[in-house]
């Protein structure tokens, strides 16, 4: 077995690239250090970025209006300057205090970082495919194909089936059709939940024999000799069962976040919420900062706006852990030339008349 | 005497208007709960809009780059919806607790309002013009003429003194010599802070004989029979002493913030900050609330982001206070269609396709 490769190192780690997580990286930034962000998500932004991408946010302090995606966006465009390293779609596993006080954490990908302080920034937790309800499925179903698009043709010719109801769900069963798979669409009950263009795109294809539809539920799976799937057992609304053969489920039925690892790294919780001192915003775990949803303290409330202050808290904090005995004073970014020159731009001349 | 009359009743006062208290009356308007606003300067925005109106900002989340003035309009359009009522112009005097637990406040200017709750979010204090360092000079130096401009014809023909160097000292010279008076201006060197265009405005009515110009400090004055001012001793850079005849000295040297009468209404405080419950924003008064640079808690930091939070917290702290033994719950601007009618938007559809 070959021996690991040698972890990433960096002053310091974020876990969670939603709102909090982003301006963790720019408050960070501001006091010169930079940072890698983990999230299990494919992209930055976490909830508000993942559940309401298009519905309107009023109370993002000084922006009346904005969109999940625009606020996700702009926070990007605000932490750029400090050039933080993304690690996306990968969910982080493990935490581990070393004997040098540095954290190591290593991600399901298999992503290794050995930081020296870490903030935890995830939200209500990693979302995650959310999962079939069905014992076992875990050894049959899949919730994403490795290398898609490229790896949809080895599906040609071969029976498949996708649960779920609405549009990403339709979509992979229109792409393995289109990859010349025999696709049958399953789902619990008659009515999806998708855009009319992908209704009528449905219907045109079964129509045409090429995608089956039935509604039901998985209830068993057969595997051939080599231990692959071979069929389904798919049980209807009037109980009949149903032998649908089949080399891939493929099910989505949306995400879902779950505190998941986090739970299990030994850092103080209270009701299923990192207990963190609202002063530091530090964790039970030396080096080891937490801001945001995940976090409870007296009087908190899950609003972006007050993660904004704890990850302002938090970034003196991890400061002051990265640089012990120095003292940390507070520079205004209006002001400060230091300020002025890590963010990349000019500082203002000070206008005098003779 | 007259009898004062009645004050203003009112849910909420907010003292102090900039963005923390612009962004304190969003807050209780999500609550339902309308405010009045009162503030020393005569426009919103406060130390932002005051200090550095044209000066970047670069840590507000998700706004990159703002300037202070932008900053304070933002606010403002954002808490327009729950219509504030701005008292502007006037510094509070008094805040008395009264018997049935309201709290009675008093304006400099005279305004009273009875209100049920009470915001101070007065930064590092009121606004007030810098005074001139001349012992006794309350008795003589004036700050800001009333009434000005329909006033200025006042002065005509009259012996004037200007004290100052910037751009407001020397158009405020400017206007008195286009009203008829006998303008000197006074600062205490030569070299004077004022843009060109008004620099070169000085030197064409110093020709013409219109404005005359000291460079001294003011070390006396004498008094006519009747009280009023008569005359100014001015002493120049080599220590010679001018007998300076004038009916007014008004002094410019821009604004200082004072924390003023707010430290005698015997709220507690540490280090000339008001000391606030971190979770609740409570001060050691009750119905009475403090957000912003004013106060101090464990971990506190003096960043606009900062009071953001606080000022969301008060706001939940405000609500209770309203309504005792009603549980506060929090809702989302993006879900609630309770927020949405407060906000006078509309309720996002939830679109599902059959």
């Amino acid at each position: 077995m070959a021996a690991a490769p040698a972890p990433i190192e960096t002053d310091a780690a974020v876990i969670g690239a939603g709102p909090a997580g982003l301006f963790q990286v720019f408050q960070l930034g501001l006091h010169g250090i930079r940072a890698h962000v983990i999230d299990a998500l494919p992209h930055a932004g976490g909830q508000c970025a993942e559940l309401y991408p298009d519905k309107p946010i009023y109370d993002i302090p000084a922006l009346p209006f904005c969109t999940g995606q625009e606020l996700a966006e702009r926070l990007q465009r605000q932490a750029a300057p400090f050039a933080p390293v993304y690690h996306l779609g990968q969910e982080v596993a493990a935490l581990a205090p070393q004997a040098d006080g540095r954290l190591l954490l290593e991600t399901m990908g298999g992503t290794r970082l050995l930081a020296r302080t870490v903030v935890i920034a995830a939200g209500v937790g990693a979302f995650v495919p959310r999962a079939l309800p069905v014992p076992q499925a875990e050894a049959f179903v899949r919730y994403h194909l490795d290398g898609e698009p490229a790896t949809l043709a080895d599906w040609a010719g071969q029976p498949v089936a996708v649960y779920g109801d609405d549009d990403v769900a339709l979509e992979r069963a229109f792409h393995l059709a289109d990859a010349g798979a025999h696709v049958t669409l399953l789902y619990r009950r008659e009515v999806l939940q998708a855009a009319p263009h992908n209704m009528e795109r449905l219907a045109a294809l079964r129509a045409a024999g090429r995608i089956h539809f039935i509604a039901g539920q998985v209830t068993g799976h057969a595997l051939d000799a080599s231990g692959q799937l071979a069929a389904l057992r798919v049980t209807d609304a009037e109980g009949t069962e149903h032998a649908l053969p089949a080399r891939l489920l493929l099910a989505w039925l949306g995400l879902s976040p779950r505190l998941g690892p986090l739970a299990h790294w030994g850092l103080a919780m209270e009701r299923k919420q990192l207990a963190v001192d609202a002063a530091s915003f530090a964790t039970s775990l030396p080096g080891v900062f937490a801001v945001g949803d995940v976090v409870t303290y007296p009087g908190k409330r899950k609003l972006i706006l007050c993660a904004f202050h704890e990850a302002a808290l938090a970034a003196f904090s991890a400061a002051e852990h990265l640089r012990p005995g120095e003292k940390i004073a507070l520079q205004y970014t209006t002001t400060s030339t230091h300020l002025h020159a890590l963010l990349g731009v000019a500082s203002p001349q000070h206008g005098t008349a003779a």
